[in-house]
């Protein structure tokens, strides 16, 4: 991991300057595989955008599903924990993870094509399977003290709030509309029908 | 697009033969391309998987790209149009369309490296779009005549019960139950959850 590149000369420098290159790779790395997921990215490509020798990405990450793993477990706190959950109040908390996926679109394509291509490493699903379970615990803690319907388990509910504010953009007529206006007053009417509806499958 | 195969010999069998190759293609290519996407799918594979010869993939489709839009035109109205909508009742409709998703894995997962992708040949999208306004047309008509709610556009409506019956299995928390236990009775009270959340979004 902090094997020098061939280009360095002092002894202080190569731990430093390797730290940044693989920060420079991960960088390019998640560029690519957002834009064209694991068996579409080509590492030329990555090292290209990244200044640095290919051979690079084998020695620090082993192949291109290490890459990917490392991309992974690079973001999967902003994926799965970004927005905390306020089980108090479940409309707002939905709104905000509508707005957190809208202005984070690559987080959300490395995770479809995680899912699609079949590939999560043990970090990035011990994280959000950590995450999962603090989330549960906080609704089924908030249906204790009577705050939340008991209509539907913690997971269902969590499930339905997660489509309604995030699933929609895998649907097809999500899809139909990828090439049109998304400026602010859809958005924000999008956010706020994201809101009623979690109000409404609350009452 | 009837050019006859190298090893035909009559006057009467390319052509009947050529449609059935073409037919083994996309049988072949619809696996592939579900299973891997267009950057992952292999021309080999698929042309092996048809006992049919590579070169044919490029005599009847152009491209790997032309095979991937051939594909979806196959399967489009499948995609698309095969759960008919139901204004009068869109609570059922919602609980039809998880079932479908669920019994066509292969057809959500073309959708979905096709939005990744980007790519949605000319036929497949005048489709998609077709069928979108004659959704939204129906939700209209039942909201004119009182039976639906007002509160939502047509547009909105469609979104959120596409969310709540298939955009689920997008979501962070779908991914991490992958491989978890999907035996009937969880699914059919998922799709009474399905069936209860559009119920809820209606009143």
């Amino acid at each position: 991991m902090q094997r020098p590149e061939p280009s360095d000369s002092s002894a202080a420098r190569p731990r430093r300057d390797s730290a940044a290159t693989k920060q420079r790779l991960l960088t390019a790395a998640t560029a690519e595989f957002a834009e064209r997921g694991i068996a579409g990215a080509r590492v030329d490509r990555i090292a290209s955008a990244a200044r640095a020798n290919k051979r690079l990405i084998y020695d620090y990450f082993g192949d291109k599903d290490g890459l990917f793993d490392a991309v992974m477990d690079a973001h999967i706190d902003r994926i799965v924990d970004a927005v905390p959950i306020d089980a108090g109040d479940l409309p707002a908390y939905a709104g905000r993870l509508f707005s957190y996926a809208l202005d984070h679109p690559d987080l959300l394509r490395l995770v479809t094509w995680a899912r699609l291509e079949g590939r999560l490493g043990p970090t990035a699903r011990d994280r959000s399977t950590q995450s999962y379970h603090r989330r549960l615990a906080a609704i089924e803690a908030a249906q204790q003290s009577g705050h939340v319907t008991i209509r539907f388990t913690p997971a269902q509910l969590l499930t339905l709030i997660e489509s309604v504010s995030v699933g929609w953009m895998a649907t097809t007529s999500a899809f139909l509309a990828a090439g049109e206006d998304d400026e602010s007053p859809h958005r924000a009417a999008h956010r706020e029908v994201v809101i009623e509806s979690v109000r409404r499958l609350l009452t």
